[in-house]
């Protein structure tokens, strides 16, 4: 391990942590709120040390996949405690553990919140707790590739290990450019949802603070039942951007470059937009009775299909009074997620579709044992390694999946809420069902469970690899 | 499709079938019941289609492995359907669907029941409902390649097809001979169970029928408290029997073969045992104030573990209200399963071991990419095929785990139960948790949620791919 480089790169994550803090320093001003204060403190203290810390260059630039899984990992942790500190500061929250299970579920675009009033909350720490959602979506090392002259083999390294999917989603050879497109189609289309839900009536701060949980398929609100209120003009545009986040950004990038026809032909896009339309019909026919009209049943079914899948997580109905069969289709939602290269989580559509093609495969490969058996997604051949890297990655999810269970059942509730409790937090989704359903929230476990699950967040948002690896004994060990 | 082959090869399962059938008789014979006529009249029947249809000879000795997933398959479902007439003639199961449900449940070792009272069944009923465990546990394919002389290259297809367990579980060279050790072993094993349990004060009935439950690790009791009401020492009795069956049973071949040493270091059996102590310490632990004593506690963990694991499903004791935190490690449990090449179903400690392996060795390869990795099992290196069939077996599993859960939901039940449900009939359990707890029954269930149970427990049992086979097109296209 290269520590020299890991500090150095955490001492620049800290520099950014002190200009996103500037924001919510902002808003506080501009809502004359003194709890403001919490937030340049922090904010100076990250920059101390930031601009310190890193005065001392790395004594060596080597740099491999483990440092680059390794600086991803502890970048995360170290802006999650960080983060923390002024929601605590503030008073507002019960413990520096409840304030770090809400910086976890902000960044890791979860939602799942520890509080049961929401509204009782300053502007400065709603419009944090909304504003680390937008953080977390595209991902901070990729923002600092965008911006710092990095140079040597290391980006790769960090994008690799920030970025979700199967695969890298390099939208052009040089990373840099890459992370800067990333960051300009995200910027845009936040903008364009900002502006949307203005004309719908929304306040600015309302605007600004649910499209960056829209943007970053988080979830936190500014009320206490989510976006129940808004006007149905409001949730309807929050159920397109929200799927409109969902989708893999490159498809975006096709259609900047004007590639329409190669944009519609994105075989995951196809795959996530016929799933969404075939949940929402399901849901839409099973849930019309407990609605006024058809058209109502069908507005919330595709919100909160919209929401569950790109693992949002708002809501606009209390979905845990729904049929058995609508709440399981939203628990199956939750494990397929959205697609790679979005800023949902999830196992994403891609593995899904793949792993469904690799049991077909096995199916006619048991049939015709001889034929030379290929599995195809996005028209080309999914190599062997990007095969088995999914299935351990599946096993890998399953595993975490058990334990975490297993775990927090220590403070005895019930299965489902367990179940939908590690559901809702690896899959970065933010509601689960009974108590921890859309009207409940996380307060209900122990500090230690809420620990599993913070854990659980964090594995999920950087696909369980870059965590697993902080337990491991020879990630720490010297060359 | 080679069909005059499976035609020939559903006869002789049909000719076996009467040969069980003729137990059944027996015991009416014995206990002077009428519903024996019912047996009597469905073994003529079997007996008299099986001789007439194998007399014309297959046309083709064609046999591939495509012909040996589709025998097995379709050789448990003519069973299933022969074996469930007669329990529906004698009139005392609601409909012939409750009685197809029972015999499914029963050759697959499942032991997931529809009646409330099984005390009010006639002994012949009983004794075919345990005697249908012992035929499915050991398997029905490897008891006629046991005993007929049949030649070619196909009796390792049927073997492949029917036998648990990530690789095939051949004792010695020839499949024939391997099948016979198999048996032998099997029924010592079973006649020592029925000894000790006599001496144990069990009438011969009592000892006869729950050794069947034993020994194919199926699980129906012949009263309504499952193992409840027997002394304690019967109880433990059952309990050692239980975990001695889910031992992969090359382990009984290298005993009986004098290699102690080899035996005691079969890697699968010690994960197994090392599993059920952990597991036993936990849930005593765990459930220790609900209990006289620290015995009393240990006695009902072990006998839950031993059944669980085992994928048995005999209980003495409601664990389902035990703290959550035991359920937990139950239902997990579920999911590990016994050793292959033993009579238990679930995903089988092997494979779970190899994928917890896998995971391992993952991680070491994201540290040193450049360094050569295998995956060890039993002191070899597991090949990549093998390594692949694994995780798409896992895969596999978990989609017909997320289908059968969305299908069952239909009916309403509440998410515990239908999870639980899935769980107790595709690892071949029987109870769950809830509403198809160790006190219900699964008569909760509709008819269509009865037929999606069917098909995982006998998707469970033959271990998912001839069962799903039988959906894809191509495997019924004639060469």
């Amino acid at each position: 391990m290269n520590y020299s480089i890991i500090r150095y790169i955490l001492c620049r994550v800290l520099e950014f942590q002190a200009l996103f803090l500037a924001l919510p320093c902002v808003a506080a001003l501009v809502y004359k709120e003194r709890e403001g204060w919490a937030y340049a403190v922090v904010l100076a203290g990250c920059l101390f040390i930031g601009v310190l810390g890193k005065m001392k260059k790395p004594k060596s630039t080597e740099f491999y996949a483990r440092e680059g899984f390794v600086a991803v990992s502890l970048s995360w942790i170290v802006l999650s405690i960080t983060g923390a500190l002024p929601l605590f500061l503030s008073g507002e929250f019960p413990s520096y553990t409840d304030a770090l299970f809400e910086t976890i579920s902000g960044l890791t675009t979860t939602g799942a919140s520890i509080l049961s009033d929401v509204e009782a909350l300053s502007k400065c720490n709603l419009f944090w707790r909304s504003f680390t959602h937008w953080i977390g979506g595209m991902g901070v090392l990729v923002l600092i590739l965008a911006i710092l002259p990095l140079a040597g083999g290391y980006n790769m390294h960090l994008m690799r290990a920030e970025s979700p999917g199967p695969t890298v989603g390099k939208l052009v050879p040089r990373v840099k450019n890459t992370a800067r497109n990333l960051y300009k189609m995200y910027i845009v289309m936040t903008i364009v949802e900002i502006v949307l839900l203005l004309v719908t009536g929304m306040s600015l701060f309302e605007s600004m603070t649910l499209s960056f949980g829209t943007a970053g398929t988080g979830g936190f609100g500014v009320l206490n039942d989510s976006i129940g209120s808004y006007p149905m003009m409001s949730q309807a545009v929050i159920t397109i951007f929200m799927i409109l986040f969902g989708v893999n950004f490159s498809v975006y990038y096709l259609v900047w470059r004007k590639k329409f026809s190669q944009a519609l032909h994105h075989e995951e896009m196809r795959y996530y937009l016929g799933i969404i339309v075939g949940a929402v019909l399901l849901i839409t026919f099973n849930i019309r009775e407990g609605f006024q009209s058809l058209l109502d049943a069908f507005h919330h079914a595709a919100f909160q299909v919209a929401s569950i899948i790109t693992t949002t997580g708002y809501s606009t109905t209390d979905f845990d009074v729904w049929p058995e069969f609508s709440k399981v289709i939203l628990v199956l939602l939750m494990f397929v997620g959205a697609c790679a290269g979005s800023t949902g989580g999830g196992i994403k559509v891609s593995r899904v579709v793949i792993m469904l093609k690799l049991v077909k495969n096995e199916l006619s490969y048991l049939i015709h044992p001889k034929r030379v058996r290929q599995v195809y997604f996005e028209k080309r051949v999914v190599g062997k390694e990007v095969l088995r890297s999914i299935s351990v990655f599946f096993i890998a999810y399953a595993m975490i999946y058990g334990i975490s269970l297993l775990l927090i059942s220590l403070d005895n509730l019930g299965f489902t809420t367990n179940f939908t409790a590690v559901a809702a937090t690896l899959n970065n989704i933010g509601p689960g069902l009974e108590q921890v359903g859309p009207t409940a929230n996380f307060a209900v476990y122990s500090q230690p469970a809420k620990y599993v699950l913070m854990f659980d967040m964090l594995a999920g948002r950087l696909e369980l690899f870059p965590m697993l690896l902080l337990f491991a004994p020879s990630t720490w060990k010297r060359r």
